[in-house]
């Protein structure tokens, strides 16, 4: 009969409903040492908490997360607030003792992160994962194990990007084009997770950051009409600067020496959210995307030149692929949620002292890939390059 | 507050994974009229039944579906078990006044079929709903909207495939290849699908089946281990007839005078699972796929020629996008599952008295495209072209 | 010293830059045993003929096709005319002696075919050959040898396609829409590359036409306005009958039991004219098309299932792949126009005695091509299976 | 009747086949004011020299390239060498008083190209072309004028790559790898390319490369067989060391505020010779490649977001897209020659003063995209943004 861990979710808004989502159905579709139990939610707004601790089967919920961290029934504190929250909230849940779960980026702040990190050092209890659920997909593990037995060699080239467009000049200032609620931009929501996919599937580090250009193309946007002073209509639109990027491209070097560029952007017309990542070795290369997100493509260079060519590898066989024996026949796909489920599916297996499908990383490692951001900030101020040993 | 509708599952096999989680996450993501309740869940393997039940969180089970058909508790019974056990269950639903859902084929042979559409019809109080899931992706709504407001225009072409390989030489003698267990092979579980699609896309009925194949590639397989005779080892490995077929390929007309070509097929490899259909009519064109079923691929055809191209639309976007609204922010795309869940949403909103996103077929309806299944396996045995209207 | 080839064009119009550019290119890009050179051409208009010679560097012009004939200083007679003239003319050259090329379909009537391979047959000396051009792309080429070298296997199934768009029931009256002068529609034009295309690849006879439809989706047209009387306005725009097929689509069975679709269309809306052929065999299966035309997909069925995938092979590299050696650098790719002169190319190479790159249909070959679509135009009236064996 | 213009070819080795097919058939095409007769070639290789003259139709052959520069006959001089003669042959054409058209890139150096671009200026008469051929595939051309009619709008971002892979580790050091005969690696010979393209197609001038970096994956090489000493075996194999770049790989700013990457290789395993160029701007954008020559895909962001999508356009219409009309019926594609038929047809036309499809740069605008080069280069060897300002 498999324990129980019971996770308090803090944050009910944006990534709310997937993280709800994976554990309604991690226990359903995987067998697992460790059954996640939706034991409370924590979040400020009383009106809608409620009811979506009702919808989601949460069997409690509080708007004092601070409470909740302390709970003695609770076994995890999953983080999916604001990333200006999570250095409070996670130091909390170590000094409790707490298994931690954070949502990416790890923090709004390199400092902040770096305080995280150096808590769950210190404390020789504290378990502490993030949420890199993109690491998940078939896809993504097919490649790190293809790449892991050698059949990219060594590594040249790659291209990282991760594309949206949702920001043209029309769309008004939210809290995410707002530095001081957002921290980044599209650097924080986007290339943190192409950063990590690019350091995990290549298994290198980022050792300098060549070049960089972090850039706002609408540096002042309306403001939403619901926030805009009532009672009266304003002679014109109230517009507010938006401080954060709207786009930061860097060039970078890995540990083996391969170049590479990271691009994200929420100004790439044409792109509804396209995460993409090749990468060209000696012995092989891989292509993935999430706007594809079952699908495979690997070129073996070592195969007769006469019929080589770029494979397409629908990554759904039960028998064969990455977490497919928990889903469906072959053929039929995953979606964006499944990510998560595989997520929890992984924490609780690490829990249950099993091997995970591939690794989740800690604080320690997120911290790596917050440095990298860091790095690329710097270096498009600087316009200069900047060596990752330079970022403390 | 919404009401609750009492589910009864029959079957807990195949399909009992897909129908469970689509009644798990309906009412989550989907505000809905009548909530899905998980009331109670029948097999005849109760082995294996309890931990089903337990793990999906259905409040009862029961070895015999009969009762359950029968208890003043259930408000719709959801027959999910093999074809040849369809008409069987459906006549005592109906007889019991229960709302009826049915998975497809709708039956083991057409006289069932008939049967089943006769007593729905008699009985003025029957619900019955038929599961032709791939209905509700998001694409295949868009393009029956988009045909709907005249994109389309007159039909001249249409090429609908459903291709899968996994019944090679090496593959055993299961029941489904058993005529007696699963009344057709290919046929009935790919072909029934296409046609309904063409059916509900075109808005027109197949007049007649102008020629047609049915091939069965491998008629000798082997026995699988498990169910080969025990205590000793066989001289060589028994083999058994397979009476079904692998692949059922034919040519159609529509009413307003297409032609057409359905194929479905376990031996069409490099397929794994893969629906696709196109459409060429006068004002416009369409294709949209299984492998890749957030896109929807439109060519305008009254566009400038010199920038007319086929256009691919993801289908993801939570403003625009057919049941998008209930889902993830623009470019995260849906998985096979979600067809399923759709389908549970559409038949609460109707029972709620609603409009659902698009129409469900019902037993009527359903028979009619077992009819263009039957019209198909007559032409091929006849070698000669078979009107509709020869089918009763 | 390559020896000379003295060639004579028949016909100016449609194939006539094609061919011609054929003979221009062949021995510059080619190291050939035989030399075209372009020596006559002979056409009825010739107010277009004398600058067509001229641009295109034709010694001599005549516009007498029956002395051309029967020049002596003519060693080949290439016929690109229009269909219902292939047989006189081919009837001609054959009996003063000459090699003979034909354009495709071989001629207008299957009797008139009958004769012209029985011509051929007769005469001991005549060497006979079909322009099937698309034979010729290297992808075409390199996907015969993979199976030939048993790469395809056991053949289940294949998806021959041909779909244009152009005949909208706005495009007017032109002699293509007219029996007397076209033979055939989308069914001559377009279906009997795809026929031999299927023969040649699969290396095996097609031996019934299951079911067919021939279908003239537009039966009246406009008259040209050009054709229309001239001096005096119509009250109304002048229409006339098309009397040939629009579109002929065919269910069709090969010698070794694979069946499969023939589709030619000229009202498939969002195709400007596009090629495609899948065949899916026991070991592998294969996609090709003219719209990607340095592109050859395959699918390796022995492959580890886990990294089987399609596999896209950009077929351009010099040292690897059919005629690239002769062309350009690697991933530099063809046009339209090349298979044309590699046609040119292979026929010099034959007439050297040496071996081409693939085989070249004579007269008995594009004979056997000629019956399937005379079998599939019977059975679409029969609404029956025809048998090839019926064909005479 | 067209007037001739007599033509001079320096070099007869990689670009000699390019150039002289394009010679034969640009006249044969396309109606043009001015036709380019073969006249001369010169190239250094007696042995070489003659079979190429006469196979290619140049009337004329020397093997000392300053007496044909200076021959009256001579209106045109091609420099088709490679780039480190560029300079002395372009100067002393413009000398000479010759129109002159230069294979790119321009030179071998910057000083070079400026000497070249100075001494076009100076000279009144001097008409200078360069060939950018990429510029004249129907999709670019089809792009640039979409671009000019404002559906790009304000351009945010691209993203241009110019892939290949035939330089890995077993590739011998041929002089392609040595900065003394080839100048620049991949750099030279395939960022030249984009840069011109991006500049033309955005209508922008780079105005700063923000980080950049030029690599030597492989800095030594095997000495070639026939390039070892010869008389005796070798104990093992010379290498020698290869001093260009593999790669170089950049970021830049465009005038407008666009950012964006170059990025050329010749170890991108998986490429053969892969050029693509993606656009996003507030209207539109837009994607092209040379492996897929004959389409242009193009997102309109002005269009209603349910339909949008990418749009693939098949840019094969006679009637509609650049220099189709001079070709074949629609759906039949180009290869790669084409471009280089289309750069003759231009500049015959520019020549006869007619309007080109597009401008044909000249040796002022080809030194800006080598400015460009040579800031790349510099901002990769500083490890800092680069200014086009400080280069002169």
């Amino acid at each position: 009969m498999a324990e129980i861990c019971n996770v308090a979710l803090l944050g009910q808004k944006f990534m709310g409903r997937p993280h709800s989502i994976a554990y309604l159905k991690a226990g359903r579709f995987f067998n697992l040492p460790l059954v996640p139990k939706m034991y409370t939610v924590a979040g400020r707004d009383l009106i809608a908490l409620a009811p979506f601790a009702d919808r989601w089967g949460w069997e409690n919920y509080s708007t004092n997360w601070k409470d909740v961290v302390k709970d003695p029934e609770v076994h995890l504190v999953d983080i999916a607030t604001a990333p200006y929250m999570h250095a409070d909230q996670a130091l909390a849940a170590i000094a409790a003792g707490k298994i931690v779960a954070c949502e990416v980026p790890l923090a709004g702040t390199l400092k902040e992160a770096r305080q995280m990190k150096n808590a769950a050092v210190r404390s020789r209890r504290a378990q502490t994962f993030v949420w890199f659920p993109y690491r998940r997909y078939p896809a993504v593990v097919l490649a790190y194990r293809m790449i892991q037995s050698g059949r990219l060699g060594r590594l040249y080239h790659f291209r990282a990007n991760f594309l949206e467009s949702w920001a043209g000049p029309q769309t008004p200032l939210t809290w995410r084009f707002q530095k001081k609620y957002a921290g980044m931009g599209a650097h924080g929501d986007l290339n943190t997770h192409i950063v990590d996919l690019v350091r995990f599937l290549a298994g290198q580090e980022v050792v300098e950051v060549t070049g960089s250009v972090a850039e706002t193309f609408v540096p002042s946007r309306d403001v939403p009409a619901a926030t805009a002073a009532k009672g009266r209509r304003p002679a014109r639109k109230p517009s507010g600067k938006s401080d954060v990027d709207d786009a930061v491209v860097f060039l970078a070097r890995l540990a083996g020496g391969a170049v590479g560029t990271f691009e994200s952007s929420r100004l790439a017309t044409g792109h509804n959210s396209t995460l993409s990542i090749e990468m060209n070795g000696e012995h092989g290369a891989f292509r993935l995307g999430l706007d594809d997100l079952n699908t495979l493509w690997y070129f073996d260079n070592r195969e007769d030149p006469q019929i080589a060519g770029w494979r397409k590898i629908n990554v759904t066989r039960p028998a064969d692929h990455p977490y497919m024996g928990a889903w469906w026949p072959e053929g039929r796909g995953l979606g964006y949620e499944h990510a998560y489920v595989h997520a929890v599916a992984d924490m609780m297996t690490v829990l249950g002292e099993e091997e995970p499908t591939v690794p989740i990383p800690d604080f320690a490692e997120a911290y790596e890939t917050h440095r990298v951001l860091e790095a690329a900030l710097i270096a498009a101020k600087n316009r200069a390059a900047v060596k990752l040993s330079e970022i403390k």
